[in-house]
């Protein structure tokens, strides 16, 4: 490949912005040519971000003077709401896309109506586009124009369950209970009270007990799989005074004679991001601290002969978002999955 | 009261003892006359701790040279293995004890022995041991030579399902699932190196999946309140990045027409440090820094009918440990239960 | 003394607000009988600080309907630019006011202007006002109508440097260097990204290195002092990832045969919240969270005859903020100015 | 470049040999191809360190057993005192050895053996050992069988100051301070109370104020640029409460007319590894995180004249260690300066 794929960022000050210039300044196919800011437009990336002094020569523009349609690929690393209104008049015009927000992650239009409290911009876009869990749904996302990014809650918690549903594994009738833990970067970079040093620091609560954006697109996620058994997840997200790092802690209700380790070893047999750990294991989130992967253990809980708790682990920026974004970006443009995301986590 | 209580601390280096040392500095009715430390005699207490400089004028002796038996209290703030062997003279001599460690809290020796990997030095001794969790034990406490202070989990999972369980409301053959979390100081305060900040920090993971040792202390407390349930209890751990802090989270199938919030209300009614918030809170363990409390609340999970979700948070090292033993040392020595322990919470 | 002193608090939500609220709690003397904010009003106190339920039974209220002009003393926790405003009033009808912001520290009216970028509303009021640093100024603030309660810098700095600088033991013509690290909760409680878990967590920074607003302020508390060499202070606060504490690394070139330990121990004889270490010991910010206490030591630099190394730490919350104007309080109401500021640290 | 070149490390199992892993595993023209620890020997490394699964199929072996004499280049990654007795067998089999420890540090072996408290194994091999700090020795490391990795604190001190004392720009018998700030990484991993996240964690601490083995080593680093002026240099190190980073805040003494920012850009024009920011800017340490960097402001103090302050990052793990020992690498082989070393920091 001689030509790179020329690539627009929109809404590049967050998080998932930062990051996915951190994994794209990595890339070898990869051309970060616009990145958009409305708020920073003017500034210099390596001004607004210290870190990539000396990696981007690449200044802040606006969506309109930025020449996205020049693009092959332009990613939205924006706060849900905007990506519905400026993904279609692109892909319109042939640019692919990967939406990193929530925009096009549910396909029933009341749900997501519901739950983001907007109505919908572009509803006849939804259907088109391609859940972008990159394990589950590759040889549509090779041709989509099109990706959903996956949230990270629903990529943490879907990866263990997929092979156990698929196989058909969960008892009937039997909660699923999804206990996850949060770094506190899911909230994002914008100013608010509960995610500064002095409140979310040196302590831990749950949040969104009562009911979680990511609940409805988890349960979409595996609704296909084994019938009506994702109707009885629970799911509680948890903050962890950390930056980066996502913890599912999953009580499951298996069949006799289930062996989660073998299904979830045979099912990501070729999964290069996804690594199954041996069932007396325990991963911790800093095994993948920067890195586009997911580890997975699974044991049976003591003294109780059905009940299986399953761990599982990702930096919910990168698998968790940027990363898979970077990997979706390589199915869909015919590179090798890993091209770009083989580095190793940070340790310590 | 004119006289003051003669306390002694066994053990006083680690972080239950100088979380006893602070808390008793503030208690008007408890005077600590001996610290003791076989590796640290000689030394001056406030040398060791510097918190406590122009606090205690006091310094460490060994156990044989402090004069324990002038004590009207002991206080073992020991790690286990060691108050079984020298409280049984103490208790002779009419010298009244509170274990923090594990020696005395499991009433069926082979199991102790299991966990703890120890033949027990004083198995006649633990039948007259009082399970010192004060809300459920307050009678024999006040009349018991030797109290075994609850370890940390048990006390944050055991407030919140003792009222449940109780009025009997729990489904049988049901899972009771506590996920908890821990911050780093329920480690202890000795060189290890996954308690290093260089490896809890900025991590998350669980641990103790397959068994820990606060599973069958948990179960013992709950065994009789209602048949079984307690034995389909599944205990799993984590480790948080933060010091101070204990959450609980519950998911348990409750029989229908029960509303939990109004049993937990109702139980602890009279009880000074159980808090029961209303039902769409969460409480954060910041909440309870410092202070002998345990705030709970309860919510059934969205769409299940029958399944709630209770959130229960303490101290580890207060409520979970030294605050709970000064709470037993108030019952056992007439005064009111509060006396010395109404601090405010440190927030943030 | 059988009344309790009367007090409102305005502006109690950040900080500040809060850790009055705790101190006070615990203060026999004292009795909040309201507490003010424009935003929250209506709500209970203890609904937006949960870690007070069972502690305040108060209503958060406008400055309008709380009747602070029947309170015996006013705290201001508010920010900058408020208590010029509200203050006046207050003292015209006798209530004795004591303002933890800026507005009354600076006496040249131009250099605070400049500073603190606004026009000052009550100019006339500042020559009344005390400055509380209270080791120094104790008689003055026992009878000030109005006291300017320090900030955590200016605190932290010049309580090690007034023994030196009174002794008239520093070189003429030297640089005093103060090298200042302080906890997040130095930045207030509203919601900023510089602040935030992810940018202030896991890093560390100077700011403020061109100038900071307490450079005036410890120049003008230290100006009297010992001749013009106040003018040779260096100041660079710096951003320590933790949520309590300050720590100022001062280097001072003294002159020969001086013993700063020594005019350091003598100095604060009878200052029960200055605590002088030995010369080989290092102080560190927890040995204080939570305490009114500043804690001191002095050595000499390796290999530099005459060059000191002064290390202060202070809680920046306590005895550099809410600490500090419950003892300017217990000063001004002939309390011994201990009260309610006894207890010990939090350690871990 | 076609063969790969054959890399050993011995004693992997602390935090520079986990980065050295990292980093290598990122190296196009490098292969691990023996890695040892005795206490860990026939353990995988990808066990030992969850992190490295799926990136290494290597086993920890003896030194004995390694073959480290087939290696052409062995990074020594162990406590001081170790690769003084086992680097010399090495080298004269014509192995050429990074050192990461002190022990080929300091030319003069009375300084080394009284810092150390050792006596010196092979004080002839000391005088053959080339300094890596890659920026001042660069043509000595091409040629060099042997090289001395340099310390953290004297890499981030030392790179600020070489371009002004090599222009002779300081005042001569004016102090020259260097107040340092370390994240806990720079302790470590091997247990040890003091680095307990429960003590260093929400803390902040000088230690070593009466003098550190890392002076000398700054001393013997600068002492031919500028003549005495490395006689005044005065180091205090502080514990700030992160994992990795670390910054040092310099307080300067120039000659008239100087502008060190103009000078910093000159030096280091052709080092990319070595970043000068504008002089109004303040590096953070996250700016740097995980990569091979040192960014660098200067701007004078504010109202003097003649003082700078000169601000200095890196991540103590990698310009600080792992990263310059692989900079060190390219540079004896031949190899472009970068390679290897490109990634961007992690942020946040």
């Amino acid at each position: 490949m001689t030509t790179k794929i020329k690539i627009g960022i929109v809404g590049a000050t967050g998080y998932t912005g930062v990051e996915l210039l951190r994994l794209l300044s990595n890339h070898p196919n990869a051309e970060v040519t616009a990145v958009t800011s409305r708020s920073e437009a003017g500034l210099a990336v390596a001004d607004y971000f210290p870190s990539l002094r000396g990696i981007y020569d690449l200044t802040f523009q606006t969506p309109e003077d930025a020449g996205l349609d020049r693009c092959d690929l332009v990613f939205f690393a924006t706060p849900n709401g905007v990506a519905m209104k400026e993904a279609p008049a692109l892909v319109e015009k042939g640019v692919r896309v990967i939406d990193l927000s929530a925009d096009f992650r549910i396909r029933d239009i009341p749900t997501w109506e519901k739950w983001y409290k907007m109505t919908h911009a572009a509803p006849q876009l939804v259907s088109q586009a391609v859940y972008g869990l990159c394990e589950l749904h590759k040889d549509d996302i090779a041709k989509a124009m099109l990706v959903a990014n996956p949230g990270c809650y629903p990529t943490c918690v879907s990866l263990p369950l997929l092979p156990l549903l698929q196989a058909g594994r969960l008892k009937a009738n039997a909660p699923l209970i999804a206990d996850c833990k949060s770094g506190v970067s899911g909230a994002g970079r914008k100013a608010s009270t509960h995610a500064l040093l002095c409140e979310a620091g040196d302590n831990f609560k749950a949040y969104g007990v009562g009911g979680h954006r990511h609940l409805p697109e988890i349960r979409q996620t595996l609704s296909g799989l084994q019938d009506h058994v994702s109707d009885g997840l629970i799911f509680v997200p948890h903050l962890v005074p950390m930056i980066r790092g996502m913890h599912a802690t999953l009580y499951l209700h298996l069949q006799e004679h289930t062996d989660p380790e073998a299904l979830l070893r045979e099912y990501y047999r070729d999964s290069p991001f996804v690594d199954i750990l041996p069932s007396d294991s325990t991963p911790e989130t800093r095994s993948v601290r920067g890195a586009n992967l997911c580890r997975i253990s699974a044991q049976r809980a003591p003294d109780q002969d059905d009940v299986w708790i399953v761990l599982s682990v990702i930096d919910n920026l990168v698998k968790g978002a940027a990363g898979q974004a970077v990997q979706n970006m390589n199915i869909m443009f015919g590179l090798p999955e890993t091209t770009g995301l083989t580095n190793a986590p940070l340790m310590p």
